[in-house]
């Protein structure tokens, strides 16, 4: 039997999603969790490989498992209270065999978070970015980015993708109580995407850099010419789409 | 010259707002700061005594200081390089030299935040509590504050104060992005009595007391006839109002 588990996770003690020779990546610690519960040795993949300190309201995953697990509500309870705070299982569902987390999802959203004072609340949960920053002129290049599908640009290199090409179908700046958000969706995200394009924008913001030069570095398909990426723990994975009825709520 | 300094923090690491002899309290971390930047020996007064483990999106305190303070901006730019994560400033006023924070304060609004399943975010700042929960009743009971100005049942014992008498204003829970919070506003507060009225209503969530006790609880003015007080971590102080005009923004 397959089935997918939803999880969200504080990544700022994390070295990110995948599991690596050394260090504590989310993977292990779910794969260790769930091979403890169902005493057996079980792998798990997940839609979306956050970097570290990148943080997770809702990531996907699957895992296979022989037994048919009757009831995924003790399941999830007996996880939750397993693993460590900053690291919850929301639901675990029956999918058809094949159903795959990464292969299936149909889209991603991120949001990227800043603040621009201190606050005690968000040391790793927001950017702390402090110039004054022109949104309007933020949000008229953001949505640029609705009419362009190749964003090399913006991809970290080297990572063996055969295609840039990602159809995002949101990208805007909001206000939201004393933070301000940069929620951008698409059907898929290059390597370090979000943080490349968040620190060009911040830079667009800054008045470092105008609409027109935005514009011009997306056409570039040229890493070098976008901004540094922004950091990581400002980053939130808040969103992973499947088609309806993939699995029954 | 007298000052009004705006405040929030993290109360999870600290022994609450009031100096005492042992532990590490916001208001002498508070003092220590501002006595280091300002050279010489600074004691403040604050608006609302918070307790162990309570949070405060919004708190003020009031200080004086012989010297006119040119750049307040810069003042706590500093004041947050040097202070913790957990505690930041957020302003600092000048203010008429008669100016208390605590007797000129009009109003104090709280939030009780309220999580059904583990989330890696909110560990300290929200309180986990599965069983179900009946909204609507609870509202129909928080609605009775309005209609009193006695809270006695909701008091510590012996806490010295003069009359039990509060004019609550709002009173209501509310779904907010996966949270369910309590809002109350008042012209003052008693002790423990945000935590005392969030135990007993939840009480009447989930059907152990009805709306018809919850009034009568007011109305015997005895604090043992009210719930347990829920647990410090889910509260914060979010609002100390004052008068307009005490100082310029």
């Amino acid at each position: 039997m397959r089935y997918f588990l939803e999880c969200s996770y504080l990544g700022t003690h994390f070295i990110g999603w995948q599991k690596q020779a050394q260090g504590r990546s989310v993977q292990q610690t779910l794969e260790e969790a769930l091979s403890t519960i169902l005493r057996q040795s079980i792998e798990i993949a997940g839609s979306s490989r956050t970097d570290a300190g990148v943080h997770a309201d809702q990531q996907f995953a699957h895992f296979d498992y022989e037994v048919v697990i009757a009831d995924t509500k003790k399941l999830v309870f007996r996880l939750n209270n397993l693993l460590p705070f900053d690291l919850a299982v929301n639901g675990i569902y029956p999918v058809a065999e094949d159903a795959h987390s990464r292969f299936e999802a149909t889209h991603r959203r991120y949001e990227y978070r800043i603040i621009h004072q201190k606050s005690p609340f968000f040391k790793t949960e927001a950017y702390l970015f402090r110039p004054d920053l022109d949104i309007a002129t933020m949000n008229e290049a953001a949505k640029i980015l609705l009419h362009h599908t190749d964003f090399e640009s913006f991809s970290k290199v080297h990572t063996g993708v055969k295609t840039f090409l990602c159809d995002i179908v949101q990208a805007e700046w909001q206000q939201k109580a004393g933070t301000l958000v940069f929620t951008v969706q698409a059907n898929r995200f290059l390597r370090g995407m979000v943080r490349a394009l968040v620190g060009t924008l911040l830079e667009v913001g800054t008045g470092k850099k105008t609409v027109a030069d935005f514009e011009r570095i997306i056409l570039d398909r040229n890493r070098k010419s976008a901004g540094p990426q922004a950091p990581a723990h400002g980053l939130f994975l808040v969103k992973v789409g499947y088609p309806e009825g993939l699995w029954e709520e």
